[in-house]
C-alpha cells in the first residue's frame, strides 16, 4: 500500500465528515460557527480520525460509522488546540501555518467556539450511526475519561503549565505526555475497537498501540519543535525550550529519544502483529509517524 | 408544603451528591479539582437540580437518578458561569458574593476548570444511576442540544455579546433569553420527565412549564439587576445597564416586566394542572421564583 495515497485519501472523507456534521457558516449565530469551522478546517493532519479508521478497519469496523467517530475525536482535539492557544494558556498566534482562532475572531469568540466543538463532539459520539446504544454510551464514558482531569487531557495541560520553568522532572514528563496528547490518542484506537465490536484480545492489542503510537508521536512532536524552523512546523518553533517546558530532548537529549520513539514504534507494530493483513494500514501508520519531519 | 423547607432540604442532598460526584480535591491535579469545586460549591440556589427534581417525582420518577441528572446539569450551569465571568467575555469579579473563579485561580485555571466540569457532566450523565442505555442518550442529547450554539446556550451568549451596546431589538432581547438561559432550564424538566419515563403528555406539560419558568426566572434577574445593589445579589448590579445589554426592563419598563413574569408563572401553574398532588411543589417553585427579591 501506498501510504501517501490512503492518508491523502482518508483525509478527504474526514474533511467531508466534518462538513456535514458541523453547523454551516451561515447558520445564525454565523460568528461561532465561523470561529468553529476555521479552526476544524485549519488544515489538520486528521492523524487521530486516520488513526481511527485504520484501528477500526483492522477488526471488521465499517467506515460509517468509524468516520463519525473520528470526526467527533477530531472536534475534541480542536476545542483543547483552540484553549491550548488562548493568551491566558500558551499564548500561541500561530497554528499549522495560519493565524490561531483567538487572533481571528478575538478571545471571546474562541473560548466560545472551543466550548461549542466540545459540546458538538458529544452530540456526535451520541449518534453515531450503525453503533448500538450501550457502545455508544461506552464511547462517551472514553473520551470523557481521555479529555478529563485525572490522568486525562486537562490534567496534562494543567501539569504541563504548573511544570513551566522549573527543572523537568522524568515522572513528571512522563505524567503530562501519557495524560495530555497521549490519552486521547489511545481513546482513538479504544473507540475504535468498540464501534468495530472487537473481541477482549483485540482491545488489548489496539489500546497497547494506540498507547505507545501516541507517546511516539508526542516525542517526535518534541524533537520537531528543537530541530524544525516556524515555517516548517507551520507553528511557532523552539517554544517548548523557551518556556523551559518539560520535553523529551530536554531530559534526554535528541538521540536517546529518538531512539526511544524508534522503540515505541517497533513495539506499536508487535502489537498488531496477530491482526493480520487487515493491520497492514496501522504498520505503515506506524513507520509514517516515526519518519516524519514536520 | 413549606416551599422554604423544602428548598433548603433538597439543596442539602444536591450538595451531597455534587460532593460525591466531583473528584476529590486532594486527587491530582488539585489545582484544577479545586477550582472546579470552588465555582460549584460558591453558594448556588441550586434552581436547576431543585427543578429537576421537582419535575420528575411530579411524574413517578425516583429521587436516585433525578439527583445524579440535577447534578450533572448543575456542572453544566457551573462550567457556563466560570467562561461567562471571564475578562474575555462577561469580565465579572464577583458571583454569589464571592471572587469569581479566574481571580482566585488566574484566567487559564479557570478555563480549563470550565471544560473540566463539562467534560464531567457528560461522564454523570452517561452513568445515570436506574436509567436505561436509549434514555441517558436521549439525555446527553437533550443537553448537548440546549448547551449548543443553534437557539441554545452557547448561541445565547453570542448574541448577547454581539448585542452589547447596541439598540435593544425585542426580537433579539426573545432570541438571547429563550436560548442562553431558557434552552438549560427547559432541558431540566425534559430531561427530568425522560428519567422518570413520564408519557408524551406529561412531557409535553413539563416541557411548557420549563419553558415559562425559564423566561420568568430571566426577566425577574433582569428587575433585580436594575432594583438591587450588589450587595443584594451577591454579584455585580446594574451591569447589564453600565454593559448597555438587551433586558426585559430595559425594553419594556419594569412594571410591564413584572407584569409579564406573572403572567408566564400563572400559565406555567396551568400548564402542570393536571399532574395532580405530586406536581406541588412545581406551583409552589413557579410561586417562588416570582416572588423571589434576590
Amino acid at each position: 500500500m501506498d501510504i501517501q495515497v490512503y492518508l491523502s485519501e482518508l483525509k478527504a472523507e474526514v474533511d467531508r465528515c466534518l462538513d456535514r456534521l458541523l453547523p454551516g457558516e451561515h447558520t445564525d449565530p454565523v460568528t461561532i460557527h465561523r470561529a468553529m469551522r476555521y479552526s476544524v478546517f485549519a488544515g489538520g493532519k486528521r492523524v487521530r480520525p486516520i488513526l481511527v479508521l485504520a484501528a477500526g478497519e483492522s477488526v471488521g469496523g465499517v467506515r460509517g460509522a468509524l468516520l463519525h467517530l473520528g470526526a467527533g475525536i477530531e472536534m475534541m482535539h480542536t476545542y483543547s488546540l483552540i484553549h491550548d492557544d488562548l493568551p491566558a494558556l500558551d499564548n500561541d498566534d500561530l497554528r499549522r501555518g495560519r493565524p490561531t482562532c483567538h487572533k481571528v475572531f478575538g478571545d471571546a469568540m474562541a473560548i466560545l467556539a472551543g466550548d461549542a466543538l466540545m459540546t458538538r463532539s458529544y452530540q456526535v459520539l451520541a449518534d453515531l450511526p450503525g453503533v448500538a446504544d450501550p457502545v455508544r454510551l461506552a464511547i462517551i464514558r472514553e473520551i470523557a475519561f481521555a479529555t478529563g482531569t485525572v490522568e486525562a487531557m486537562i490534567g496534562g495541560q494543567v501539569v504541563d503549565l504548573e511544570a513551566e520553568g522549573k527543572p523537568v522532572e522524568a515522572s513528571v514528563l512522563e505524567y503530562i505526555h501519557r495524560s495530555k496528547t497521549g490519552a486521547l490518542l489511545t481513546a482513538c484506537t479504544r473507540c475504535a475497537a468498540l464501534a468495530a465490536g472487537a473481541d477482549s484480545g483485540q482491545l488489548r492489542a489496539l489500546t497497547e498501540y494506540g498507547r505507545k503510537i501516541g507517546l511516539a508521536f508526542q516525542i517526535i512532536d518534541d524533537i520537531l519543535d528543537v530541530t524544525c524552523t516556524s515555517e516548517e512546523l507551520g507553528k511557532t518553533a523552539g517554544k517548548d525550550q523557551k518556556a523551559k517546558k518539560a520535553t523529551y530532548p530536554a531530559l534526554y537529549g535528541i538521540e536517546a529519544s529518538r531512539r526511544k520513539a524508534r522503540e515505541l514504534i517497533l513495539g506499536a507494530v508487535e502489537e498488531v502483529r496477530d491482526l493480520g493483513e487487515r493491520a497492514e494500514p496501522l504498520r505503515e501508520l506506524a513507520q509514517f509517524v516515526c519518519s516524519r519531519t514536520a
